[in-house]
């Protein structure tokens, strides 16, 4: 099998042992003679899963005593959603900070159950920077960021400071660091970054906002419902939730988010380093606000163009080419990312 | 490996080589380097999967033209809310026959969006039949029924006839027959009996329905939101499409649903042969309603069950146990489950 570099921007490079355990239980799970995705969902063995899955981002992300764990469906676009319904007071107003185009999908969607407000935006220079020194309004339901702009390559670098409910959509980031999950009223994220493949959504939800919205919610977009049957309301996406158990285990294994922490600050100021030192190169993201895990830059001669993309295809790298609303390359160097592939990206940059 | 006889209700038994093909696609997709799971969902490699599978779709249903298949997130318990959303018209107003757990399910989400009527029920004896010669009102926006009811072994062996449009939950019995798909405004299923693992969830809409629903329509459960973007507005659940794609393969290279069909048929006739001759067990649902999906069936004799719990144990027979609200027992018997297994369960009923 050959060797590709994978930086797509997600679905990811996920852990070698998440794959081959997961292929593993696709035709035999544990020898029970089934495979896992023939199993019903409330045998022993599944809701076994579920459990271990939910206990495990609990334990690696230091989730403290009264929140509760959810894998549902459909992704951050329909957690924009359920969002707006879950957190909407008495204000039914929300803040949101956008900061590219998935925060302001979120607040287009708070709009239909209650008036986005926002806060602060980017907007004004294509999402390149964080903004900062706003002020937050206080008669909001809560305050709605998003912690790392997957297409524009930036990256809050510390949580927002408000005394209102604040609620982040970490998909490309969560366990990438250690995050302080007390200073939030809800996270969600969709896994298919850090966590497993498409089709599952982590939820972490201060159990002291269930049942509290001021408005009516439909039966699944309301957390209680599933949070009342530990999330198995319906059939849960079980490939999806397996394998981002997997996932946990592997991160748990090498030595939790410290090591994470630390392999991911390598990995982003080689490639950071890189693009600052070599003429040809210019990284599209304001310097303190750059993500650590999409790496955003354009050549800045055009005419070598054609030499870079034939190096980086020869050597087997993947999925580098830049979101269309920024152009240029995009590397993504998620936690399964070894340093050396990132290496050997930034070999391909000095050779031209 | 040792044989298990699945019998589960769902997730449940798919064919051996959606096993085979999809543990191997997770450790190398068609010789790419990469895991099928961590490929992006907007490469080549994908986005031909995703066609794929909308087109089998079509070819094995038959669908005729005019009509948009795509595989979104969230179970039929989604379904049942965006069915309210995308179906209600002028009169505000929706037929339902609840048969069951989940049509009556289906019939609160109407509620949220305008008034569910209930035209015709079987709770009168335990959803233990289909109900017959009802009346539909001509005042409502759609009429919603589920085709086969997986809890309580129904099943509706005709299409209703009204002029009003009319909407299917067909979750566990697509795929299993030849069904006329033009006589539905909207057919949806979740994947996880015939289909494909669960996390998908399949959509069959008229494309004159498209953007015609009389109330405003939170983005993600719109569904023109999909419809415009080839059921890829947002990350779908990769994985199980794939494996639903491979399904669908599998049903048109064994004969396509006349073959599927003609064995289901064998298979039911099998079992339910045998619960009507022997003596010690009883069929629970109606004999003309009879689901050829889900066979539900008692134990007389109460003094036999430790046995013949003992004997299917034996025979490595798993999953048919009935529902709680059923009790007995329950033998799903789906499309890719082989009459071999049906027959071992047969000869363990007559060897008490």
């Amino acid at each position: 099998m050959k060797k590709v570099h994978n930086f797509s921007a997600g679905p990811c490079i996920l852990a070698p042992t998440v794959f081959e355990k997961s292929a593993k239980a696709i035709l035999n799970y544990n020898d029970t003679g089934l495979s896992l995705i023939e199993m019903s969902h409330r045998s022993p063995e599944f809701v076994a899963i579920m459990e271990e899955a939910r206990s495990l981002v609990k334990e690696v992300l230091d989730v403290p005593a009264g929140y509760t764990v959810l894998f549902l469906q459909g992704g951050a676009s329909l957690g924009f959603l359920m969002t707006a319904y879950n957190m909407m007071g008495d204000h039914k107003k929300a803040g949101y900070i956008t900061t590219g185009a998935w925060a302001k999908k979120a607040s287009k969607e708070a709009n239909f159950v209650g008036e986005a407000v926002i806060v602060a935006s980017s907007e004004d220079k294509n999402n390149s920077y964080i903004p900062k020194g706003y002020n937050i309004p206080s008669d909001i339901d809560y305050l709605h960021y998003t912690s790392n702009n997957t297409i524009f390559g930036t990256q809050f670098k510390s949580i927002p400071e408000t005394s209102v409910p604040l609620v982040c959509d970490m998909s490309s980031d969560i366990f990438s660091k250690k995050i302080d999950i007390s200073k939030f009223d809800l996270v969600y994220a969709g896994a298919q970054k850090n966590l497993g493949p498409a089709g599952a959504t982590l939820y972490i939800i201060k159990d002291s906002i269930l049942g509290k919205s001021s408005v009516a919610i439909p039966t699944m977009l309301d957390f209680k419902t599933h949070a009342d049957k530990d999330s198995m309301f319906n059939t849960p996406p079980v490939f999806s939730i397996y394998a981002s158990m997997l996932t946990l285990q592997w991160i748990k294994e090498i030595g939790g988010l410290e090591e994470i922490e630390k392999r991911n600050n390598a990995k982003a100021e080689l490639l950071y380093n890189e693009i600052d030192r070599n003429p040809l190169f210019e990284g599209t993201a304001a310097k303190e606000d750059r993500s650590y895990m999409n790496v955003t830059f354009v050549l800045k001669d055009d005419s070598k163009k054609e030499k870079f993309d034939e190096l980086w295809n020869k050597a087997n790298i993947s999925g580098i080419k830049g979101h269309r609303s920024v152009g240029g390359y995009r590397a993504s160097i998620y936690n399964a990312m070894p340093i050396e592939s990132v290496q050997v990206l930034v070999d391909v940059m000095k050779a031209i």
